[in-house]
């Protein structure tokens, strides 16, 4: 069932720390929406300066005033309001802007980055704002095994990127957490410090910024120790609810939380995928529990978003 | 004596076809603002395709279909408002896009180029509209010489070239002429064949879209085989007054009517500047009166409209 209509796409931020786990939970969600509908940008494309602009002025790649932040801003009010942009892009291999690239709205857009919280004009552009904030140990890891598989560089001059950027992440990526409705946490389980995949644990620190659905059938259903819903006090001392998902939930019970999953949102069940893939250490496509269900919910909030707007 | 404050910019459409002056004249009118307060772009840096791309595809450069028309309206709408633009960069070198430019918004722009009245909302974003319209002989003189000693380009490449677009001009360009304000023909004297530069003579139709101002004083005060006005019929039909300039007028007549014509703005006295400058067959800097008091005519335009809006 195509989408009948849209007078304005539902904006997904999805911020988070480099190799914390956005494009990962983005491409599930993306593809829960359907593809074809979702337009996926990455704020990262906004450098102002080229690498070696950079070396010589001093600035670091993730300070504001290394990227055209008010651009960003204009770009996100103008998806926001249904329009096209001309979107920068940043080579990581030429260390430059390139060509830049023509993005055309669509029902759904995902903007995933390192910065795109940081003003208030930004973040009023979205539906749904997720920060991701794996362990650090974790990231680590992540950031390790993608940079040396797939960005060509040694273990050592990822060590060495991370040390460098280390004043960094508190500086201008951590202050946009407290901007998120939703904060998601991948952890290794107790006893378990090489798991860095299928088992990991998520937890979701759940604003009350957003009507998040009824969880308790959800938690009711789970074994107790495969799901958890509990009153707390986020790190900021506010209140929020934290929901917890195993690693160790079976097959048998994720899918039956799965489909009460869709039974929230009956009016999207055509949109139904298969959901949860990731790309393992040995760049093995496999299925995490725990990321399917993170996914779920966030997609759940698109839909309802987008219901409040358009017919799906 | 700086510009106090501006809400929003006053733009300057000059379009016309390549190598029929366009630049020549932005550059004048620039100095006449003052060249720290205009911001000058291009609308022929939004190909949407590459060199290569157009090959394979045949579609030719100067088809709105070969370019980003709708980010072309974004961003002089945008400009409008005083909103910074990231203009992407067609590198004729390459024959592709390349970095895209951060312009900030000045009080006047100048947007030059071969599409720039294509849309209805394109041209409801100037101040004031110029076509440019040489004797086609004289635009082909211009073409080679300038291809020949600025861009690398061999006589019988030009020609092969003007050849090739032959069918463009008519379709794409021509249309956009009746929505200026003024068409601006440079023609050579009667006679002088081979003339291409200081002795030309200018007419410019004005049509009742702009308040023009009252010329007669000027008229008056040149020779009349120096300066005249006609009523007369465009070559559609439509009433427009014609302003005559000939490029055999004396330099002391004409300082005395660019005095005139400073007197017609007395806020803009401090703008004054030397106008009229060219770039000559011997690649030198010479001075045409029957330019600079083109150029003149437009920067009045200019800063009339500014003041409807903000002190100058």
């Amino acid at each position: 069932m195509p989408l009948k209509r849209f007078d304005r796409p539902i904006i997904l931020g999805m911020v988070g720390d480099s190799a914390s786990g956005k494009t990962t939970l983005a491409t599930g969600v993306a593809r829960i929406l359907g593809e074809d509908r979702v337009a996926t940008i990455c704020t990262d494309d906004y450098h102002r300066y080229a690498r070696q602009e950079r070396a010589k002025n001093g600035l670091s790649a993730l300070d504001p005033r290394s990227n055209y932040m008010d651009i960003m801003e204009q770009h996100l009010a103008l998806l926001n309001q249904g329009k096209p942009i001309l979107k920068p892009v940043y080579s990581h291999e030429a260390g430059t802007l390139v060509a830049p690239e023509y993005v055309a709205p669509k029902p759904y857009i995902i903007v995933e980055g390192l910065l795109g919280y940081t003003t208030r004009a930004m973040r009023d552009c979205y539906d749904v704002k997720i920060y991701v904030e794996p362990d650090e140990d974790l990231r680590v890891d992540w950031k390790i095994q993608r940079d040396t598989a797939r960005r060509g560089y040694t273990r050592e001059q990822v060590l060495a990127s991370l040390e460098k950027r280390k004043a960094d992440s508190p500086a201008y990526i951590h202050p946009q957490r407290v901007f998120a409705d939703i904060v998601i946490q991948f952890k290794r389980p107790d006893g378990q410090s090489q798991e860095r995949g299928r088992h990991l644990d998520v937890r979701h620190i759940l604003r009350p910024t957003l009507p998040h659905p009824n969880l308790a059938p959800l938690v009711d259903a789970g074994a107790k120790n495969e799901l958890s819903l509990d009153l707390a006090r986020d790190h900021d001392g506010k209140p929020v609810d934290v929901l917890g998902i195993s690693g160790a939930i079976t097959d048998q019970r994720a899918a039956a939380l799965e489909n009460l999953l869709w039974d929230l949102i009956p009016e999207a069940s055509h949109l139904r995928a298969n959901v949860g893939e990731f790309t393992d250490a040995e760049n093995q496509q496999v299925v995490s529990h725990p990321l399917a269900l993170t996914q779920l919910l966030i997609a759940y909030h698109m839909v309802k978003a987008a219901l409040g707007i358009h017919a799906i």
